[in-house]
């Protein structure tokens, strides 16, 4: 590559940076693609670091040591996160999301990119430091929230399904019982999906009696593995008492009223 | 916010352009949130417009009119899809991919956030001018490919599922018949989740008889909309004739011989 100005070399880092969080990058390898000294590298990195933390948009952490370098981890700052629950507590208290049996419509919410891109930030800055290893979901509606989690945690993403698939391999099967409706169901992985002793971080859209969550625990216990944590999009109020002790959430559903077409979600992060 | 430098609001420009793919972005916009002219902004966009195109990494497109700006469109240039398709047939071949009944391993690949994100700018690179309006997929295994070529397409994505559930609302139903094994299935979609007259880009893992394809010609025919595209990561050689016209791919399955542990499968793009 051509010798770059300054400008244009903090164009390429930061690029690179933000199109793969969590993944660290030795600064002899930037020195060597840039054709700069290390220690221009370092102060470009600098330059970036100081432009993410103005703009609370996430960290750039030095790894020490002659396998270390820096890496980026995209988070959501206070002020974002808040506006973010709020936006969303309004969008979904609109009364045409209301269906039959007091659900709320959210598939556009959670399927949207940019908005679980938010979303898996704030989940990020919560569980970057905790060690998880792979970000595990249940199929279907949790999997694009899982799946950006485990882009900004650079870690893979393992999918349960419901039903064994040709393509799954060997694979084991529990049993669960939905925490809410009382209904046994199978949840399904394939052996090779994860290695024993990991620690893994559960990421749902949902969660009222906590029946999947436990579910997901009584399946890592199978391949020795161990769940650090679990993180939902919205919790509601009632149960209180989940089948999992802890359970972090960026909204909390109170209720949802047919008849008078009023639901009660509101932000549950000061 | 405090006056930036040139190669500090470099690094902002780059790091919003980044994390919002696809989403346009007015001058004015900028010139706020940085505090400087107009003119400066649109000489730093040209600096990362520069830094892009010599990365190969994606175009920074203008948009003129009152309502225009730029925006980015993540790509994969020629050779580093050329590096990604010649790494995905070596890992793909392992012997120890290879199941009962000649299927293939893929999870670990199609699950992997940087692998998908790779894939997915290729994706991108072949439909961000082709008028789409949704990514549709059916779960499960496509769905993270979906996603991510969904979000660098800044467009919402669509999941068709097999059983119909209370959070979907009313839903459509139509039947298909798998291109390969001939077993009719069922798909169901929310009736919310498209809008009329709408343009598809189909996205999945694996194309075969091309039955999952056409059935989302059908499905898309239900909401008066039109599939644009077919782009899956693994096409087979056989049947040639598949149920839909087209379909774009990075990789070709020749065969798979469960009694040697050969499996043949090539990059398919020059």
């Amino acid at each position: 590559m051509e010798k770059l100005q300054r400008n244009e070399r903090v164009s390429v880092l930061q690029r690179i940076l933000s199109e793969s969080p969590g993944k660290v990058f030795n600064l002899g390898y930037f020195s060597q693609l840039l054709g700069c000294a290390k220690s221009s590298v370092s102060e470009d990195i600098d330059i970036i670091r100081g432009s993410l933390e103005k703009a609370g948009a996430g960290i750039i952490e030095t790894i020490p040591g002659a396998s270390g370098g820096v890496r980026y981890i995209p988070m959501l700052g206070p002020e974002a996160t808040a506006e973010l629950a709020k936006s969303l507590s309004a969008e979904l208290s609109r009364r045409e999301r209301i269906l039959p049996g007091g659900y709320l419509y959210m598939l556009d919410i959670i399927y949207d990119p940019v908005i679980v891109s938010e979303i898996a930030k704030f989940f990020t800055g919560a569980f970057h430091d905790k060690g998880i290893d792979y970000v595990i979901t249940v199929e279907t509606k949790g999997i694009p929230l899982a799946f950006m989690t485990a882009r900004y945690l650079n870690k893979p993403l393992v999918i349960v399904r419901h039903y064994n698939e040709a393509t799954d391999g060997a694979s084991v099967n529990i049993n669960y019982v939905s925490g809410s409706s009382k209904k046994i169901q199978t949840m399904v992985l394939s052996m090779r999906s994860l290695k024993h002793q990991s620690r893994l971080l559960f990421v749902d859209d949902f969660m009222k009696g906590g029946g999947t969550a436990r579910g997901i625990l009584d399946l890592a216990r199978e391949f020795e593995c161990e769940v650090a944590g679990n993180a939902v999009l919205v919790q509601t109020e009632e149960p209180r008492k989940k089948l999992v002790n802890d359970c972090f959430s960026l909204l909390t559903l109170h209720g949802v009223d047919e008849s008078s077409g009023m639901t009660v979600i509101s932000p549950n992060r000061k």
